[in-house]
């Protein structure tokens, strides 16, 4: 210890020597920039919501996966478009070259290529990392969870597509976290719409991503940024906000398939009919209540080639808590929480990955876990219930001297009853402050050991809350204490 | 899509033009060095073994923590003496020095110093980063699992100590591994043996390290070392190896307490006491038959200050499963599993991070479950009982054709009701490729329509082991179901 503390302090020395503007070093105790440690009652939220949504995806039949939190940087390579300036790469010690993973969904498609699956239904939770701006009040965060479902396969139309609205649907709902709005788009559909309207090929992409802003912009911002940016002429920006400003549910898709010049395009045609069969089903799953059809919604990821979707939130959060920069286009009252589900369908990077191309399509959802996070832990805040961080069912007292060794005994054989228990790491401790630590902990029982009750075989058995006392017989004290904390 | 697919392209031409010394570059499809994907079945192995060891955990009354994947990089530095090259560092891209974190505990003591907390019982499952070299088989890998339960606080002397091997004993009997054994020893009592036996005061870490290979190496070749490499006197040497090959209980300990030379040492003297102290705890917690006083123990951390232990399976793996490398000191029927649980007493770490140099006194073990996961996998290989993982209780199924929307109804019904079931993404799927997708994943029932059930409001509920098949009016359904997967 002594030679390691000594290393520390030549360490600090030395980097005093070498380091800075300053000429000095002073040894910060902090988490990386942009990450957070996670303290129990945190935890204690999270294990909640992971609950919730894991018993979802198990509701349907989904399997799990695990992959490594690196993976080979050529992985990564091309997938990302512009965001892959954000990837942490990993210093070159020797060997390979590795980067932290960006999302879930790249390296499913290099764990289905190299392991030649061609249909699974799996469901992965796991960091991700991004070398991205941080706001973390936000609940966004360097580090950060990620909760993907996805089903993988060659299926007939829609159903998985389906399916997976079906699950955000469900995982909103049970997360109860008030309101929220699906929105629906295709990318053939929007692609279709850019043809229609007289954009070019090439600036297919861009104007895509300019579409996305719509959600945070006016239109009239959009559009100057297709004109004066992009370079489209006002005839096109225009004709392409009458689409966006669309929105509806089958009868949309109805209509817009009466449309002559969108329907004559057969990338929109295919999307169009693929959206009302879409809603079809949705209608049998009877979430269309939330479902919108949105001609504005693009999402930026390249990989997508089908439905895209995207799930709101109605709620805001408090504005006290969101920093000014993220304040953007907000109301008085606060921020939009914005997006807390998303994905689609991509058909073609399984393909990316595989030696001779074959493809595996394949159609998902990433649910906004930190978000929900942040929402879920201001509740708690908020909420006059306290959050426990413990299960202990009950601990093991004494208010006399010398009874540890009792104790402890007793203690032991609780916990090989499979009853959760705990005993204060002291000789004598004080019956006040055995009682103290059940209130701070939410312990609400305490079994109470003296002289008398040794020798009369039972244990005074204490409730926290009612402060009520019972002598129980030894043999009985796992059934009633089972009993009293079911 | 095509873009990034153009971009990969491009990337691997470049690389051919600038690449290695055959001047081609070929896009290799797999998993960092020593890191694994988990497939389902192995993440259903996983999932057991976790739960098993959380409960243990909760019972005890832990609560947990999660800390970031990296930390500073001058957060890792000189905590691990040499081992410290085996810490993967991330690229300089810009703002922070980070590394990927190399275990549990050094960042709990940071976490402990960051938040000013003094005493808290804490489990952390998590995984940490070595590059070490893997030995993929005996389950050493680069990226692996942590799975550690520390006990923070000033508190009275050895009772959360052996609420540690409590837990051990706990974890290692309820995973059914077979028999095994703890062995314990104490830094003081190393140290003091050191004195006592005439090794120098420099040399008692290094020494220590050289005791610590008595698991792997015969005491000749130990002392070999100890003499030709690490330059003690065959006398000295001979004095170290008289009380390494001691082993005992309560017994051994009151002995060298009686040896005059030993207890006139401090260091050893308190060790010793404490040992005593500590099989007194260990009685009454009825685990002693399984631990055991070991003088030859030595552990390599350079941060342990106090108890140390260490749980080794009595089981082997096959010699079939493990490298020529790994066989030094097997026999014939297969190489020892080793140690699969590990922790100690390290009171000065927390203090190294705190500002003021303020100690908080820790007890922890450390349970290896990459080794355990190694046994389980072993074991469902041989085993005749298929491993499920998926939980489905119901397929949705019909024989005939056009029921596609009757069958996403009902299954839809079901998940509202909290049923796991399953649909086939088929318009028209045959009755047999139905019923073979429950038999090939563990699914018990199907539930089928027909238009005969249709117009009856019935289901045939089929029981696909039994091949047994009842009419089941729908408004009956869900209870048949719950009543059938109890």
């Amino acid at each position: 210890l002594f030679q390691s503390q000594s290393k520390v302090a030549k360490l600090l020395q030395l980097k005093a020597q070498l380091g800075g503007d300053e000429g000095k070093h002073v040894f910060v105790l902090k988490t990386a920039k942009g990450t957070r440690d996670y303290n129990p009652k945190q935890m204690a939220i999270r294990e909640k919501v992971f609950s919730i949504i894991i018993s979802c995806f198990k509701r349907h039949g989904a399997e799990t996966i695990d992959t490594p939190v690196f993976e080979l940087k050529e992985t990564l390579t091309g997938k990302y478009g512009e965001d892959s300036k954000l990837i942490y790469d990993l210093k070159d010690q020797g060997g390979e070259l590795l980067s932290l993973r960006y999302d879930l969904t790249v390296p499913f498609a290099r764990y289905l290529a190299l392991n030649k699956i061609t249909n699974i239904k799996r469901y992965h939770i796991a960091k991700v990392y991004r070398r991205d701006n941080p706001a973390m009040t936000r609940g966004r965060y360097r580090e950060f969870y990620q909760c993907d479902f996805d089903i993988a396969g060659q299926y007939d139309a829609m159903i998985p597509d389906a399916e997976c609205l079906k699950i955000v649907y469900e995982i909103l709902n049970e997360l109860d976290l008030g309101d929220f709005r699906i929105k629906v788009n295709d990318r053939r559909i929007l692609d279709g719409m850019f043809a229609v309207c007289g954009v070019p090929d090439e600036k297919f992409r861009t104007i895509c991503s300019t579409v996305d802003k719509l959600d945070k912009m006016a239109w009239e911002d959009v559009k100057k940024e297709m004109v004066n940016e992009k370079g489209l002429s006002e005839d096109v920006a225009d004709r392409i906000g009458e689409y966006v400003s669309m929105q509806g549910g089958q009868d949309l898709a109805e209509r817009l398939l009466q449309d002559p010049k969108l329907s004559q395009n057969k990338q929109a045609f295919a999307g169009l009919t693929d959206m009302k069969l879409l809603f079809s089903y949705l209608e049998l799953f009877q979430v269309t209540d939330k479902v919108v059809f949105d001609l504005s919604l693009a999402r930026g990821l390249d990989y997508y080639t089908g439905v895209i979707y995207e799930a709101i939130l109605s709620q805001t959060i408090p504005a006290s808590v969101s920093t000014p920069a993220e304040q953007n286009g907000a109301d008085e009252a606060g921020v939009s929480v914005g997006s807390v589900a998303g994905g689609g369908r991509y058909d073609g990077l399984v393909g990316m990955f595989d030696p001779k191309g074959r493809k595996v399509p394949c159609v998902g959802v990433s649910i906004g876990i930190e978000r929900i996070f942040s929402i879920m832990e201001q509740k708690a805040e908020t909420s006059s219930e306290k959050v426990r961080t413990t299960e202990t069912q009950v601990l093991v007292a004494s208010a006399q001297k010398n009874l540890l060794e009792e104790r402890l005994k007793l203690t032991s054989q609780l916990w090989n009853a499979g009853i959760k228990a705990e005993v204060l790491y002291k000789k004598n401790p004080k019956l006040l402050s055995q009682l103290q630590h059940c209130e701070e902990t939410g312990i609400p029982l305490v079994a109470i050991l003296g002289e008398q009750e040794l020798k009369d075989g039972v244990v005074k058995l204490r409730n926290v809350a009612s402060r009520e006392e019972v002598d129980v017989p030894r043999a009985d004290l796992v059934d009633e204490i089972k009993k009293r904390t079911l």
